[in-house]
């Protein structure tokens, strides 16, 4: 086996992977969420494997979601057509919206089902350390979708129960104050399924403070 | 609220987002080793929101390799030439042929960067279970590029060290005993910064026989 004397190395910039085209896929690959670079390179090498069922169907599937997804002009939801399908749904309640962080608070609320009015996406939370300040958000045009026959009753905000979300829930909850609709956010307490040992004390707290009489 | 009678529940096939393009990106994206439902909705999300710098480079990305990649002739190395740029380069040692399951393996060894002979992925290794038989691995191929004449001088059996890897390794070894070229397999013991306790009683009992004197 030859040394390593005077061989210049093989460039691994890609993490030993040859050809550029291989390492620029790792390098984006790795920017996804939920990708490290490790599982960045499985995941390229799978790619290019399975070309005809996974690669190429996967690249086209990102060119039309490129061009033709965008966010909703009314709620901020992400969809094919503008208004979206949800704000479309004359089957939805027009009485009642609900304000969510983020496009993917909406559909982990879809997926469950059960809420049938429709949706105001923020685009995120208050947050002074980041500096992002309430003209960041969508929260005029929360206001103004609420105006006065508007036919809107109640807005139910259901921000994360995290500092930045809460406090955010209670700045948009002042804006809203005196225009005389009803404004709710999520409960707190005990998850379905969830045992008390494992729990949080400020859940714990949360819960036992609104305790229901049976 | 709205009730749910007579209200047709919204289309989630996609988890909750809607639009048959992002529905089609998740379930995509699902298939990437690495990347369960949930965290492709994540990714697709942020693809969308990154519209410009993650998702349009990353689809361009993949066009480029389902174009440009193929497997080397030679030694099956994913490049986008062929021979690929490690069977090319002319200083690296054309004597020692290093033998790998898998081009992620390729990946690895030249990550560390210690080896400076050439390659040959098999492409997966012998399983009765699955029905891999020497014909669907690049064996014939390996046989022929060590022929007498062809310069070669030791074959590097690196397969993985499981019941497979090593399987595939005997027969190989088997196929080319007689040949005059000397056969190596990579050495069991104690990984590096690795602590006995943590160790499988198997690779304890490897590196206790092939101690070595100090």
């Amino acid at each position: 086996m030859s040394d390593t004397n005077g061989i210049v190395p093989f460039p691994v910039a890609g993490g030993g992977a040859s050809g550029r085209e291989i390492e620029t896929l790792i390098a984006l690959l790795a920017k996804l969420p939920g990708l490290g670079p490790r599982s960045a390179r499985r995941a390229a090498l799978q790619l290019i494997k399975k070309r005809e069922a996974l690669l190429s169907p996967l690249a086209q599937a990102m060119m039309a979601a490129a061009q033709h997804v965008h966010a909703c002009a009314a709620c901020g939801n992400l969809d094919t057509v503008d208004p979206c399908a949800i704000c479309r749904d004359s089957r939805r309640d027009a009485a009642v919206i609900c304000v969510i962080e983020d496009v993917g608070d909406l559909w982990a609320l879809e997926r469950a089902g059960f809420f049938r009015g429709r949706y105001h996406v923020l685009g995120g939370t208050l947050s002074a350390l980041d500096g992002v300040g309430p003209e960041d958000l969508s929260i005029s045009g929360l206001i103004a979708r609420t105006a006065p026959g508007s036919g809107v009753g109640e807005i139910v905000l259901a921000m994360n129960a995290t500092v930045d979300g809460q406090a955010t829930a209670h700045y948009i909850a002042d804006r809203l104050h005196g225009t005389g609709l009803k404004i709710s956010r999520l409960a707190h307490g005990v998850p379905i399924g969830g045992e008390l040992d494992y729990l949080d004390d400020g859940t714990l707290d949360a819960a036992f403070r609104a305790r229901r009489t049976l």
